[in-house]
């Protein structure tokens, strides 16, 4: 399964060099990963309502193009794997030309809210499970 | 003319009191704007081609509510002024139910980008020519 | 008593006008807040351990002149007024030759963590006491 | 050569998990570049003026564990490796007992700004030109 978004970029992402600030591509792998787990039929936040938390642990972006103001870009992603407490996502954006700008991938660990331990990722955020997901299925954007 | 977006709020835009920080409403502010001018026909991209600047000179928010992580806001705003070489652009932030979370608004030098000298504002961004313009009909939001 | 904290203007605050984007100006007076508090005897992390919250209910922002990468600008404010349950503090923003660029303040709630009710601003916080505090003498810094 | 600056984390760069989003090191980690460089002599903006810019073309980070609300954290850095038109810079962020919060890298192109083509690191940015540079070896703090 695969979620995207579109996402026009503000002034406000912008640098003086005229492209989107560097670290702003992980914000936007965020918004994509809202999206996801919100297809996938659990929102983050009901996740953390259910006593998990994700917290990245490693994050990793390679730049190809820049984005620049006013794009309408594509923010892509799925999950690539789910074991034992970890999970990783990839992500990839694209312009409205298709052509790709920036790729890469975030790791999630597992953690239990209250006793900041690390548990196994629950069945509903396999990619397995992601791609059976009944909710997920209607949503789908094949890749 | 008002025009109106709608923005997923991303954990990027929290902060530790568990709500949206304070200056992250001017970027809201700036969303608005920028669909605001391109609904009235003109994007800012394309003013800049033109040889004109905007830059903000004052700005102005109260805050009587917060929008939350995941709220799927509304940011609404329109031109309420433009005399001179100054334009005032008003916008309002609702929630889902329609209560105002945030309103505010920001001044507007009207600039010649290469003599940096204040101009008139041109006619195509008064608020009389955005109300008849047609391209702003077609995707007039009532008040 | 006026606190005073230098600021070296990152290439992320920037955007694509080559200068300091208008919503960083709204966390530059959120860094001199913090130190202020800090100068005044009590941190703002401490006043959230005593059970009180500050949030910020109106912000203005006057942008007189830009502020542009790697300059080391001066962030200088004050307690303007503290009456009732409300806070008022007051900004400038200068740059290495002194001359003002921006100019704001800051409106805040004294609320209580607990009930979310206002509540009388504590004394620690009020301008005379804040003139009066040993550990704030020691620090002054001239207007 | 290695550069370190101290940052106080505002409210600004936190999230509602209470700590600082995790976007943000990667800001952290460019004031800790243009410190970098302005202590081996050549300060990032003197190097746009010669006509090169630097702009990133991979990151990564390693998140050990948080920083939070008001610490007074310690980011440094040094040029890792240089050759031919590619520069690797490693971060550290720390907190004040010294314990490894963040760790990263990130990897630059050497561009001409004029025909945005590769061209070779320029001497004063060589780890080894960086170690003899006589203004730097004033400002060295070691590793």
């Amino acid at each position: 399964m695969k979620s995207e978004i579109k996402y026009r970029v503000p002034y406000a992402d912008t640098d003086q060099m005229g492209v989107v600030y560097y670290a702003n591509y992980l914000e936007y792998f965020e918004r994509l990963r809202n999206e996801l787990l919100r297809e996938a039929g659990t929102p983050y936040s009901q996740i953390e309502k259910m006593g998990f938390i994700l917290p990245v642990i490693e994050a990793y972006c390679k730049y190809i193009a820049p984005a620049k103001y006013d794009d309408l870009i594509s923010i892509s992603g799925w999950i690539d794997e789910a074991k034992g407490a970890r999970l990783t996502i990839k992500c990839e954006i694209r312009n409205e030309k298709n052509s790709l700008l920036v790729e890469g991938w975030t790791v999630h660990a597992c953690v239990s809210a209250a006793s900041k331990k690390p548990i196994r990722i629950p069945v509903f955020l396999s990619p397995d499970s992601v791609k059976a997901s009944p909710s997920a299925q209607t949503q789908v954007i094949p890749p």
